[in-house]
């Protein structure tokens, strides 16, 4: 560990940077389009979580934007490595990055002919909702703003074009509320900004089919239902289903399993976590420690870097 | 005029850098989560074009977003004519954004706790449809893509999230198309990447109602078709009537009034620029050259900033 990589590191131009150092040019359409897709994975107790499944789904989503950042994908996840040994922490906020860049030919407005680059970068823990907020179970929103259709904008291919999931959480702010989850105009239950989100009802967990990011949270959840022997299922959530939910609860890389008490004006339960929310939680960071799709941060590669 | 300045002048993070140095944070919301906005002024023989609309429009913007940069409209405007100067170009590509920024309470996940911040760089013109292009007339893809809804993303707030854009510009090229116009999920003309759209039909100049930004480059052609006596409307544009119009002309701020020739596999006129869409093209530039809305640049304002 190096004390200038204390607060991150970074992948950027070819080169390993402090993270205050980790930037992109205002001209790169990465930026001025938002041409980039990115992934986000963590890292506990000195692992990586299904790093794979992270790697194959950003391989995915940069194969859909027509994306081809020079580095392989084995390059691209031995720089994952590097950033988290630079940094020296055991449990971290890890992005990857494939950005558009710049048209190599002067005049051109082709995204063909840009320039494709690859950035990543380690940092300590994000909670997207905060470890508080979370014991007491979060308060969710229901927005007005409806989600950017499918058709649209791919949600699969996971992307920072975040002004509708924005527009929705300073709403849910504004009314006190802690976060949001959109409808889409259909009025069928989407995602919220940063995670996906699960109702249950009579005993059966469900997570929307549509709007939504193909979460690897969200998979690992409907993992663990399946060796719990908990009905769980993909499908269409009509807004009425998820105001009249027995318990509701998010996840994502940057917080896990994530209990809500309140969606808009309802209370849950007795105003906290349900208990299967609260039993899929537990068992979702015990899966961790029995190092469930755990990947050893290769720290030896810290020293390489320098 | 200074040679460092040559290639482009940015103001970023109060102080002011030639283009190659200026970038934003990979931790910037502006970038994570494309949370800012933007406009784009040109300057033409050492003057801005209709600065105070673009100023205009760019605090509207800023105040749709919740954004609020310390700097003043005023200071704003001062920083704009100083990144011109430094640059020493009388024909300038110039844009302003304001970004989200990173929220200054640790942990925070808070739009409202953002440090906001504004830049803007000054370089020299770009032309959205390459000048040869221009004169030939451009060829227009209608993208199997729909627009995204004005109701999740306000496309009057001037915005980086070009997604849907960018697959039509993709698709357009894949199909030997020079770019491509989007309609709506109801079949309604909306604009394309970087542009407004205008149809001809029978003497009348139409451009769409919705989905569109509210140009600066579009309001200069109404005014002129006023100043002409032509008749023009903003008005719905079922997806048949831009295959059916006499002409077909594109308007931006990046390149002026551009005619085009062919619409999907439609060959409008004699494959050339339709005489309306050319008259308008001449007057734009006739009135510029007139001092239509024009403002000096400050060009002393050089020396203050070295």
């Amino acid at each position: 560990m190096n004390e200038r990589f204390a607060d991150g590191a970074a992948y950027v131009r070819g080169g390993f940077v402090p993270i205050a150092e980790a930037n992109i040019s205002v001209l790169d359409w990465g930026f001025t389009r938002s041409d980039c897709v990115y992934d986000v994975v963590h890292v506990f107790n000195d692992g990586f979580f299904r790093l794979q499944d992270h790697m194959r789904r950003f391989a995915r989503a940069m194969g859909k934007r027509k994306l081809a950042p020079p580095e392989s994908l084995e390059r691209m996840e031995e720089i994952l490595h590097r950033c988290v040994a630079l940094t020296g922490l055991s449990d971290a906020y890890v992005a990857m990055i494939a950005s558009r860049g710049r048209p190599k030919i002067g005049g051109s407005r082709r995204p063909a002919d840009c320039e494709n680059h690859f950035m990543a970068y380690a940092i300590p823990w994000i909670d997207v909702i905060p470890k508080d907020v979370q014991e007491r179970g979060a308060h969710l929103w229901i927005a007005s703003v409806p989600r950017v259709p499918d058709a649209s904008v791919d949600p699969t291919v996971k992307n920072y074009q975040w002004s509708d999931l924005t527009t929705g959480l300073m709403e849910a702010h504004e009314h006190g509320f802690d976060t949001a989850i959109l409808c889409d105009a259909q009025g069928f239950v989407t995602e919220g900004p940063g995670f996906n989100v699960f109702v249950v009802k009579d005993g059966k967990v469900l997570t929307p089919d549509r709007g939504s990011l193909q979460g690897v949270t969200r998979q690992s959840v409907l993992d663990l239902c399946a060796m719990e022997g908990i009905p769980a299922e993909i499908a269409p959530i009509p807004r009425a289903v998820l105001e009249d939910a027995d318990e509701v609860f998010t996840a994502t890389t940057a917080g896990g399993v994530m209990p809500v008490s309140r969606v808009g004006t309802r209370i849950m339960g007795n105003d906290r976590p349900g208990p299967l929310s609260a039993r899929l939680k537990a068992l979702y960071w015990k899966k961790h420690a029995e190092g469930w799709h755990y990947t050893p941060v290769r720290k030896e590669l810290a020293a390489a870097a320098e």
